[in-house]
């Protein structure tokens, strides 16, 4: 049998003059990608410009939505109320959508950034608003998370959930990740990460930091184009699963409802 | 035969904790509301809750994009590529109809708020940038304008045009608006108004402030609830015309192209 | 021996078009303003023309900075660091006394508003990161805080601290406000304010909600200016106190050392 | 006698994470700096952190005042009124001298960035403006300008001018630039710039674009940390007027005026 994953990263994060990550190259790596909507990062000239590179090579667009904070790249909390995050998301999720309709296309996905991407994982409250967000706008819309509160609101609700595995970083044997505070949260070798790939996607198993062989189920692997190293990594990672016989191609909500 | 006109206004023009306008009464009035989309004014509140009141209403709801000037509420000229203005525009239209689809319908049309609505009526390159936004968000969205660059290019590309009537305002004999720096550019008298109305839908003419009548061609007429007394005047144009029998209803695309 | 109080309200909390609270009203009240810095309201032409009434009017300027949230007004919990806290500090002080040394004077006191406020009376950081920023823009500028850790931490710092009635707002017998949730936190009745206010000033003692006498220290009440209400509750505790032979007089740093 | 030169550049142009220029290797070229104050680029840690910097290498501090317009990093015209300007100013101006004050040190000079700084070259209306804003805020910065209406409307109003030599790029024989969209507008060469510079300071010409040797005043010379290339070609200049004796310190307000 055929494994399947989709590579995902984030891109469209430059802001007016102020350029970030090396979306160019990434395009070349990524089967889906999770675009920034103008709340921590992304300006109308950015988004548009994203979407279009996205239609041009084929790669499904998510929107990755975000506290409103320009100036804290969307890393802070905020102590929003459910109603102000749903209401964010919905005019992030439009925004976004106007340029796919523009370049004749349509969202797939969703993935909350940063700090709400983390609190919607533990926030029952938030985890709801955004399901209500996504599912009141397009039904059809896949929600990436890792597993959490997130996951399973969206699940309850009805809407096709992608699992995300994150390759390069540490799990704990719970199957939570080991915080970056931590040494050996993150690894950053590139053999040692494609080998994770390969595995995590024709196995299903990721070994945890103490050792311990974890069955971990991943629809799409997060990739990073932040600095030349870590596209150098995503390139790797690409290239062994292609080795491996893996199809590396966008999610499929049919597939995951 | 029964006269049909639409009655719009700007709506959803506070922002955050700051108030603009009184739109609960103005809701009595319209069959149409053009809704900031955040970029002069319009938080994802603000914009939620007007698109719910619309809705609830069978008020028809259209985009009111504005150049990016919260401080400056749209009104001042701002130097943008053509390119920007369409990247703008579709960032904005987007956001608000991610408010429509929540709530269940569609934008109907898109009306420029304050400079920018200006400058398209005599820049062919803001018009056309304009019309691009529009054509590829959705071609079934009507533009609203005055006489002008905006509803020919408009035109030109297939767009249904509903002509703006603005009949708080003098007339030159040539069709434009008295300028509001002159006397009398303004006409305040709720009567007068209303007769105007009145004259203007049924008869489709205006008098010009030198005296003139001028066949002056009226699809919508702009209404205005910035304060008591214009909320007033709206309501005394809106029972004027029911006492003449016209047929108020939201602009109908199939008849406008 | 003559009883001295100063009247504090926050001033210069319009943006662009949109006003809020009248001001004009309350410089008649005032003795010390708070000002917007542009953070949760206030722009330049309003801190402007706020500045200028309150040199016409002989009003002690403060700065009353806040977490950067615009459309929530200040009100929202940010998890900002404490460096953040105050580099966001020193940019707004900075900022409201261009327009102080514009006008010819200089920042009398510094009174954090909304969320940041509410956090510097309980998180010895940001109460650090306050008074760090104060103190080494200029170690004269008087805080003002209501007892807490942001108090504690301007005078172990050496700087003065004018302490803050609250005397439309019910105290527990511990000396903390009874929170807004609960019923009979916000005493509405301008009489029985003005009565509180005056015992407060020259007996030193408020009536908790339980019925028992607090000796309470406060060198200034604050007023509000953003209803009718509130503006005539605040004329009368005003007038209240000036038939008590009261002196209403700004603060001043060297008293409160 | 000993010929005396400025070096300053634009610096703090980074925002949030989004960084721009490499300013620690301009530190070690120049002896004053132009700091964004938050309107184009530059958020409070940016401004702390590059006031900070400056004062430790002894580089005179500068206020980069801008169009708000951060998006459009200041590049775009804006029709604000000269009270908008004038009022945007103080803003930016106090904000900056925030981070100045804190760090032990106070502001030097001005000089308005991007299309502002464009416009106020040749409108009287904005130059006033900005001479208005710093003659109140502080008398004694110098304004660092071209030829043109800012450094005419700064000397009647009694403010030290600081001109600035612009050596990269070509000169008409009438003593403007040859804009960009002219081929030659700008010289990339290192050592034709670097030769430039030395002719500049040392013998007061500049070669035109028509082969014409100019009378060219210049108390500084701009340099530019945008890219590696321009880096280099900092050091150059800086390094071949070191060869030529000239005393390279920051300007003085005393001798401008």
């Amino acid at each position: 049998m055929t494994r399947r994953i989709d590579l995902v990263a984030d891109l469209g994060e430059s802001f007016g003059d102020w350029k970030m990550g090396d979306d160019d190259a990434m395009l070349d790596v990524l089967t889906s990608a999770n675009v920034a909507c103008g709340f921590h990062a992304g300006d109308p000239r950015t988004m548009d410009r994203t979407v279009a590179a996205c239609v041009e090579r084929g790669i499904a667009i998510g929107a990755h939505p975000s506290f409103p904070d320009l100036v804290g790249f969307g890393r802070r909390a905020m102590d929003l109320t459910p109603h102000e995050v749903r209401t964010d998301l919905t005019y992030q999720l439009g925004a976004l959508s106007g340029f796919a309709a523009h370049h004749g296309t349509a969202l797939a996905h969703v993935a909350p950034h940063g700090r709400l991407g983390n609190l919607v994982a533990v926030r029952r409250d938030y985890a709801e608003a955004v399901v209500e967000a996504v599912r009141r706008f397009d039904e059809r819309l896949i929600i990436l998370a890792q597993d959490g509160e997130l996951a399973t609101a969206a699940r309850e609700a009805g809407l096709a959930v992608g699992i995300v595995g994150i390759v390069d970083r540490a799990y704990r044997s719970d199957g939570t990740l080991v915080p970056r505070s931590e040494p050996g949260a993150v690894i950053h070798d590139p053999a040692e990460v494609a080998d994770r790939s390969v595995r995590l996607v024709t196995e299903g198993t990721l070994t945890s930091v103490d050792g311990i062989d974890l069955a971990i189920e991943a629809d799409t692997l997060l990739m990073h184009g932040d600095n030349p190293g870590a596209v150098a990594l995503s390139r790797e990672v690409r290239a062994r699963l292609e080795a491996a016989h893996v199809d590396i191609a966008p999610l499929d909500a049919a597939r995951l409802r």
